[in-house]
């Protein structure tokens, strides 16, 4: 029996879905220096069958960016409609976060590199200053309400924000600097989350 | 009465301290954008002057991170033998490197660069190396003895000490990005600390 339309449709989607999903394994093992060949290996096929669904790894690349930006965005909004109190909410995003940036330093290094290229679409870097944006206003927002709850330290809540972010920012780099110290002393996140107990 | 050779002598070394004063805040306003003629004017002597005293700004930037260096060892060294607990060592030497950092981010920035910069002098690029070695064996060996104490938080202390330097990190480059928000809301020492209390 031919195949119809529609499940053509509905295997080229796997197709796609298996190949973003092995880039997303490579790129954050082999950063920018892995290639179309990589990403088809890893995903089993054929790189010529590769290139039917994208033009390069640059179109990859961007794809899963723009899938990462939004599941980081479902990942944000699933956090903040959490029963619990916001210093529980706080305690479950900044752990999640730092545990997220641990096991993909490289792809994130990736999304640093990307942001300051000026070769990157327009359209991409704007899509991660919001997704950054909104990770901080949304972490400032749960500083503020465990603030009135007792559960977060007074004080500035930006300073907070900031003091977060740049640890985060700072063991990202550190840690790809020296991959071989971080592998057995990665700070744990309740180390940086007592930066924000009363 | 002609001036004798160690008057001579001395008035060069005051001419030479007074460039290197005025070359390490230019330097940490204007970063390596300072030329000779900034530091030249900042020390309130001509150019051909200055030039008599170093061969150019490279010369000027290596004796002063030298210094800087040195000063670095001293500080540590007192801070070591102040009176006091582990704790409250550990506590002075924190705040004390946060606020330096900040009140001098162009500076340590250029120190980053020439660190990074192949041009540099290897002797500096070891300078540079004991020092951030020493300066987190300091750190480190507070952590334990605060342990014992019972004033700093139980755990592996490299995670501790690597939290700390990611966080004065990534403060650093963050600040350096976003100068405006953190003219307001840069994170006051005793937040950072916070990490290492039990």
């Amino acid at each position: 029996m031919p195949r119809t339309e529609e499940a053509n449709q509905r295997l080229r989607e796997a197709q796609r879905a298996k190949i973003l999903d092995a880039a997303r394994k490579v790129f954050a093992r082999k950063g920018w220096a892995a290639t179309m060949a990589d990403i088809a290996a890893a995903a089993e096929i054929s790189q010529g069958l590769a290139y039917r669904y994208f033009a390069n790894k640059e179109a990859i690349f961007n794809e899963v960016v723009k899938q990462a930006v939004q599941s980081g965005y479902s990942r944000l909004q699933r956090i903040l409609e959490m029963p619990g109190t916001p210093g529980e909410r706080l305690e479950l995003l900044v752990s999640r976060v730092f545990e997220n940036r641990r096991e993909r330093l490289e792809f994130f290094q990736l999304i640093v590199q990307a942001f300051q290229d000026e070769a990157t679409p327009e359209d991409l870097r704007d899509l991660l200053r919001m997704q950054s944006q909104t990770f901080q206003d949304v972490m400032r927002q749960l500083i503020v309400e465990g603030q009135a709850t007792g559960e977060v330290a007074d004080g500035d809540p930006d300073q907070l924000v900031l003091a977060v972010i740049a640890c985060l920012n700072g063991l990202s780099s550190l840690a790809l600097r020296l991959p071989e110290k971080f592998k057995n002393h990665f700070p744990e996140p309740r180390i940086i989350m007592r930066m924000l107990k009363p």
